[in-house]
């Protein structure tokens, strides 16, 4: 099925409504959504919306949050998102850190009490706008060994940074800190292919092939795979994200995180509370004119993206092109839903009386 | 031979100061050099004091340098480290982030006009005895290839980040951004041993296990290794070094940083000054208690020190414990350097007319 971004996201907004979101929250939420699907993230987006609602069921997810900063310094603040849709709190404490950053230069927010987030590059991709190079981390759902492990102690967690430039688009790094990210392996599972070796581990930690490993006790791999090509880099990057994700607000952590995924069951125990994010806004002219800067940016984009490459490759990539141009691509095209997501967003439809 | 790690800092002390350096720069030049090499990061450690010698002569590295601050917010600045050594300009454009983090909460600065700063991590942990968390990178001589490429366009640019711990040692990351770090090629180069699969590709962009395959034109490969196990991540997180270190402050980025390796010529075109390094501090307190924050890390590294480990391995390694275990040991037992370091030292004691 063949849909319009307008389309979805009306419909995205009218359930999100639908459970109590206010308009500007269920619009928001709907375009991070949106946005994903638009990116070529297609795990992401509208895939997960009655992933959300089956939160809200639970009463995990509360749609009218009152986020609020817990602390704050002239540069930093943690924010308590109430257990709203971390499609809401995140661009919510993200507008805190770009406040700060007009302020003093820069500004750092880390947020518990959170919900899934959507897109880690959504929300650094909002400084561009505003001259700024944002950050975005969250953590998530324990799916990932740590090198020498067999248990799932991290999630996918993943780093996202946008940086503008003039007559360039912007550098946009949004990558999981695994081998690969979850979606990828998503696509797999729907087409019963194998996964390539160095993806993931089966439950005694020895790694396979099964695109279905996950399910069966099984974990993910650190970008690295194994320790001879880096996977203790990988493995060091996400504990990074955890920790200033989750440590630093006081958010849980590591195996602690409520799992987002129905094949994990939640825990009782908590050290922290929710999931955690952590954003960052650095104000370009805060170091040197962003006009300067922005023109060494396209200086430095130019230079890559006519790098000589290797045989059977066109064009080296600069971070951030594959998404644009799926984005490109979908606008004018609309957005191919697969139909195992139709049939999931028609039953939500049906049950709260909006139709696709 | 073996030495004890004071008699090479003295020696290593001695030589700085016969350069031109003054007592303090030489002390913190020695210092971090050393640190290097009783961390097991021998590849950094006086091996390089040659090097650093070697740009000396060349007048690529200024002695008595006049670093500045060029431009400043309350959280952030660009310092011109007047083409002074990285082991010396580092730390200090680290202590500016300390002291605007003690003010705003966190501290960002920028470094131009630098060289090599030694190892990453040096520069990260000292924030730790202020209770703050500690950013260091750095870009460096182009050495990898980006997915897809065959031109060498980056550095190893590593990432540092030290957290301070309660009871438990802290969690200390430095990582190249490559598949290995050129430490570890350097010791197979030396005893003649072929590199594993996925670290190096050839001058085509092929991969190969020759580990001397850089002097023949190859190039180091981002973690990740390929494209089918994420190398486009590690390229992405190398490329973000390399402008938050150069792009943002006004130094040379990508195939411009002039490089430390003699094999590699200088190139005439300039896109800003010398190499560049990027430093961040951010206060616990800024965020929650650092007592509290820090009890969380202890149970953080608690939990996962414990996890579960796979067939062969005894624990699961935090980031940092390798490196620890190695300073304990070498403490006690004294530093062993290779028959060809050795010679090297002798060679600069020598000239300088100090005795190793």
């Amino acid at each position: 099925m063949t849909v319009t971004a307008d389309r979805l996201l009306e419909f995205t907004k009218a359930i999100l409504k639908s459970i109590g979101c206010s308009d500007t929250d269920a619009s928001q939420g709907a375009e991070i959504l949106v946005s994903a699907d638009l990116r070529g993230v297609d795990s992401h987006g509208v895939a997960r919306l009655s992933g959300y609602l089956r939160l809200y069921e639970k009463g995990r997810l509360n749609p009218t949050p009152n986020i609020q900063i817990t602390h704050e310094t002239p540069s930093t603040a943690v924010v308590d998102g109430d257990a709203g849709l971390g499609l809401v709190v995140g661009p919510h404490a993200m507008k805190i850190a770009l406040d700060k950053a007009d302020k003093v230069g820069t500004g750092w927010v880390a947020v518990k009490n959170s919900n899934h987030y959507g897109i880690a590059g959504y929300h650094a991709m909002m400084a561009l706008e505003r001259d700024c190079i944002g950050i975005s981390l969250t953590n998530a759902s324990p799916l990932v060994s740590p090198t020498f492990s067999k248990e799932r102690l991290l999630g996918t967690n993943p780093i996202a940074v946008a940086i503008p430039a003039k007559d360039q688009p912007p550098f946009v790094l949004d990558m999981a800190t695994t081998t690969a990210a979850n979606g990828k392996l998503e696509v797999l599972q729907r087409k019963n292919e194998d996964a390539p070796f160095g993806w993931l581990a089966d439950s005694d930690g020895k790694v396979i092939t099964d695109a279905h490993g996950l399910k069966k006790g099984g974990s993910m791999l650190p970008l690295g795979g194994d320790r001879i090509h880096g996977s203790h880099k990988g493995y060091g990057l996400g504990a990074l994200v955890d920790i200033l994700s989750a440590v630093l607000p006081g958010a849980n952590y590591g195996p602690w995180v409520p799992p987002f995924v129905s094949f994990i069951d939640p825990i009782d125990e908590k050290v922290g509370e929710g999931l955690g994010h952590f954003f960052g806004a650095m104000r370009i002219d805060a170091f040197r004119p962003a006009d300067e800067f922005k023109s060494h940016m396209d200086n430095w984009i130019s230079r890559f993206r006519s790098a000589k490459t290797t045989e059977g490759h066109e064009r080296v990539l600069i971070p951030g092109d594959p998404e644009r141009e799926f984005t490109e691509k979908r606008k004018k095209e609309g957005l191919q839903l697969l139909p195992t997501v139709v049939e999931d967003l028609k039953t939500l439809g049906d049950k709260f009386g909006v139709e696709l």
